[in-house]
């Protein structure tokens, strides 16, 4: 029930009608007996900006999820960033702190990771093709890394981008880090989409499964739909699968402790 | 059950733990059958601009309600305001038009004789003493005298946003506002207390029910405590009393044909 004393949280993106987050935070108050609520809004790249200053600006707002296109942005619109956000160039949490400054964090790739491991996929080890270098793609990549993956193969079609995520990797975990400008699947034991390619039923595949060595896990960070054309079609193919809602229950324990909810 | 794609509207104000309107709105939603949720926005009058023009950019944002004290300068911040905003000079509540932009409204004066008539006090002819000359006491002056109150009387400490409010009512209803720095309820029917005197428990009273004339109706605007002092102490007068939250009763009809809510 909300009253005038509710506190409130955000999930910032565009489009924001696919997110899942509040159908997981909301319970997660009524059990926790947190009076919040977290809502949805849709705000467009031009406007994140003068949203999100509108939004800190709010004595009652205490957090910002952040989504798809926007993570990179989220990491320049706090004034603290956490290491995982300036090694990833993105940030998919903001919690204003004590002071009332804001600080940036990245749940995205501990998440993934977390769900992996929980699902029997440990990337430890492993060969890893990842596609998609953008904000979730950036976190992802340092997680596997982190988690200890032997040798990560980056895809992304700008090329820019993908050499600064690999720069920066490789500042950390030096020489594990390839990067290419079509997908690289050879010899991989986990392949990962982390572009939005399958929000929308009309998508074009972000890489073919029918390349993939046998065996080879496939994983997909989106939520919605919950089974992808990718996820489908893989399985089809005989190929273990990975969906995206295990990224978000692996989130949860970590935006506990993150915002202080008891 | 909120989701992503679940429609906005806020209710903004300073402070803001006192409102009621999720508590009445909310539930309204649901038994329309409307995906939409209305929270509470703390904003600071400094941060107000911000706020709202942060607000204003969200796609999923569809209204903005405005309590105390950003009426007045909640008129400022739309493109067209109604004719009762134009003459009162205050907002309670922003509309997204068809072509995105946005529409100002106030239904405080209106809801408020709503709930004196169906309460049995018609204003119309009475003698009326009104205290405040703010966003909702401006509303209500013209809301009575609109509903044909005899004779207005209204204070306010600020001389100038009297004066000011004075020379607007009497370009619309000339000769019926007198206006004083003190309290003038000499043989006022009617006395009503639109200042925030009241909201807290160790406020002075707005005036003194001492000095009010035999059957002299109290009315307060203050919905948070149901039963101010002023009420509680005009009724051990013997006088009758009217609650800040009829206001709200009135207006939600109003609400439901502004936004087009089925």
């Amino acid at each position: 029930m909300i009253s005038g004393a509710t506190r409130l949280y955000v999930v910032l993106g565009d489009p924001v009608t696919q997110v899942r987050s509040p159908g997981l935070l909301n319970p997660l108050f009524a059990r926790l007996d947190v009076d919040a609520v977290l809502v949805p809004v849709h705000a467009k790249p031009a406007d994140l900006a003068r949203v999100v200053g509108g939004l800190q600006a709010i004595g009652n707002l205490d957090g910002i999820f952040v989504t798809v296109p926007h993570k990179t942005a989220a990491a320049g619109l706090a004034a603290r960033r956490s290491p995982m956000v300036e090694i990833t160039g993105s940030a998919n949490a903001l919690r204003r702190e004590a002071d009332g400054s804001w600080y940036a964090e990245n749940f995205d790739g501990l998440g993934f990771v977390a769900g992996l491991v929980a699902a029997g996929h440990d990337p430890k080890g492993q060969r890893v093709a990842l596609v998609g270098a953008g904000g979730a793609g950036s976190a992802i990549a340092a997680a596997l890394l982190a988690a200890g993956a032997d040798r990560l193969a980056v895809c992304d079609p700008d090329t820019a981008k993908l050499h600064a995520l690999r720069d920066r990797l490789d500042a950390h975990w030096p020489g594990r880090t390839a990067t290419s400008a079509e997908p690289d699947t050879g010899g991989a034991g986990l392949v990962v989409n982390a572009t939005p390619l399958g929000l929308d039923p009309g998508d074009p595949l972000p890489f073919r499964p029918r390349l993939l060595p046998p065996g080879c896990v496939v994983a997909d960070i989106i939520m919605k739909p919950a089974e992808t054309r990718l996820l489908r079609e893989a399985a089809e193919l005989g190929h273990p699968v990975h969906y995206g809602m295990h990224m978000l229950d692996g989130q949860l324990d970590s935006y506990r402790a993150f915002f202080g909810w008891p």
